[in-house]
């Protein structure tokens, strides 16, 4: 056997099973809420980071991307791939992992599955903006799409805004079950519906969370009163929306940012220069958030990777004292730095 | 404790330690012969790859870079920093691992620490060139620069070409006493030299693999005779560059990929019109390679992702009937797709 790596050699990994373990020793709800507080940490100092365009690899059956971001400390990327039709192979539509990293070595910090992660950091951000853009003393919230994402939109919306009620609604009756019964001991009372017009009702919130990769109308006009905070998570790529554009014409729109989502978002439909207002400015106060109870608001929200930092600095942070990850020797560490071949040749010993 | 992930949920890992293990196994010479053939049997499908030029993270220390392609069937990318402060911190100057996956389903095939496979890598894209470029029956090779690429370049050369000399020179005598210490017993005649010119003496080959980032003068035109073939691997960014312009005034240039060339290699020093060939191009017989035996070759060698591809691939195939690797659940893996927080749920119980 080769001799054992130095400490400098060994990375931190957090596996599926770490990282569940992790959310159930915290607890979900605390997570959701801790991760929502750090997601608008970095929001307010959202001009620090590099901005780059997420690196995407176009397939007939899918995408791969990575999501690079840094905030000149730190460094993160994501790989994330999404593949509508992996369901029916029996595949995850999106896995991602990720890893942080240190700008001063350019050495890893951390690498993690990101799966789960994805899923938590997508609703504690849009936990964060209906904290910000909801109408106050929201209750009741409408899930239209409930596929994987939906318990933990549910759970941060609870956690978070406070929300009480949680109607849902797919067009797979299956889908909703699933939901139901997941949700059946959170506290929370949630109403299967039979329609997107029964889901609504009483909500404050509507959350959109459908997989069709198409232009689609979950919603469309006349289904949207006035006080409507929309969270539209469905609508994320190209030739992917979820809502009727005379919806858009009547909303305040607020996006993570305006590059990427006018190319991904459902103000793709619109004109370029249909007014929107980048999420964080509502944050440094630069611009107003909701105006009045009566206004509808939309978060156009396509994922970012900021969210995706921020959620892997959480739980960096989280690790510490815990178990909740192996070391694996992914940078090679001889003790001359410049003596790699040295290191290998003495492992041969 | 969790329900144990599903195979799906597994992705093969190459730890440095298996690396080392899996390159003793089959022999250094060995994997470096057959890692030069799937490089070069890449090269000569080139046109099928998707070329993007890497995603770069500058800071005031180093960069960090993604380095991703795709043949259409699978997908790689590498994580590689360039931190050449590192070194007095102890760190490597460069550190990197990879991963391959399938385009398919977006799924990861395998991850793997790349420090090692891309010295590796780097020494065999050196030696499919020189294979073609350089003087028939070359057996003195010049090393001018002797960090922890040297030793990899040298066995290349042996293994695919044939040489039977390495005269090395490095400005720090420690750097050339370490290469000429590692190669004792590699079957090489190994010439240690006090000045480069001392090292290019009977050369037919010189490389140029030093790490200073800056334009430096590493060769200068009158110490390169006809019939040599340079091997330029250190200028390799820009603002870093090893050879005096005049001898690229008189050498026949080969890249790998132009556009990334102009921009990193040696010929940033000459205007944008001054002729370059792609050295797949002399694979595939669209352009010559050597032309006689007085020509000046310059193989002005930056690195590219299809090279990484290449050892990704190289390194998966190898792996087979091997305990090189351990597996780790790095994809989450519910039994149905969309039931990502019901796999949450149970692995509370």
């Amino acid at each position: 056997m080769p001799p054992a790596p130095s400490q400098l050699a060994y990375v931190p990994f957090v596996s599926v099973e770490n990282m569940m373990r992790l959310v159930h020793h915290f607890g979900i709800e605390q997570v959701l809420l801790e991760l929502t507080d750090t997601v608008e940490a970095d929001f307010r100092r959202w001009d620090l980071f590099e901005k780059t365009p997420r690196l995407a690899s176009h397939s007939h059956e899918g995408v791969i991307e990575l999501m690079p971001t840094s905030d000149g400390e730190s460094f993160s990327f994501k790989y994330v791939n999404g593949h509508p039709s992996n369901t029916t192979k029996g595949f995850q539509t999106v896995a991602a992992f990720g890893l942080l990293a240190r700008v001063d070595t350019g050495y890893p910090l951390m690498l993690t599955e990101m799966t789960l992660l994805t899923a938590l950091r997508t609703a504690a951000t849009s936990a964060m903006a209906a904290r910000h853009l909801a109408p106050q003393d929201a209750k009741v919230l409408a899930m239209i799409g409930n596929g994987a994402q939906a318990e933990f939109q549910a759970l941060a919306m609870k956690a978070v805004i406070g929300i009480e009620e949680v109607r849902l609604f797919d067009i797979d009756a299956k889908a909703t079950e699933k939901t139901a019964r997941n949700l059946r001991d959170s506290g929370l009372q949630v109403i299967p519906c039979a329609s997107s017009h029964d889901a609504i009702q009483g909500a404050q919130i509507i959350t959109t969370c459908t997989a069709d990769k198409a232009y689609a109308t979950i919603l469309s006009d006349n289904m949207v009163g006035a006080g409507i905070h929309i969270n539209a998570i469905g609508g994320d790529c190209p030739g992917k929306t979820e809502l009727h554009k005379d919806i858009l014409a009547r909303a305040a729109t607020f996006v993570e940012f305006e590059a990427q989502t006018r190319i991904e978002g459902e103000i793709q439909q619109m004109d370029p220069d249909y007014p929107v207002t980048e999420f964080c400015k509502v944050l440094s106060g630069e611009a107003a958030g909701r105006r009045d109870s009566r206004q509808i608001t939309l978060f156009d929200s396509v994922g970012f990777a900021i969210e995706d930092f921020s959620a892997l600095r959480y739980v960096y942070n989280k690790l510490k004292g815990t178990d909740f990850y192996q070391e694996i020797d992914i940078v090679a560490d001889p003790d001359d730095p410049r003596d790699l071949f040295g290191m290998l040749q003495r492992a041969a010993a």
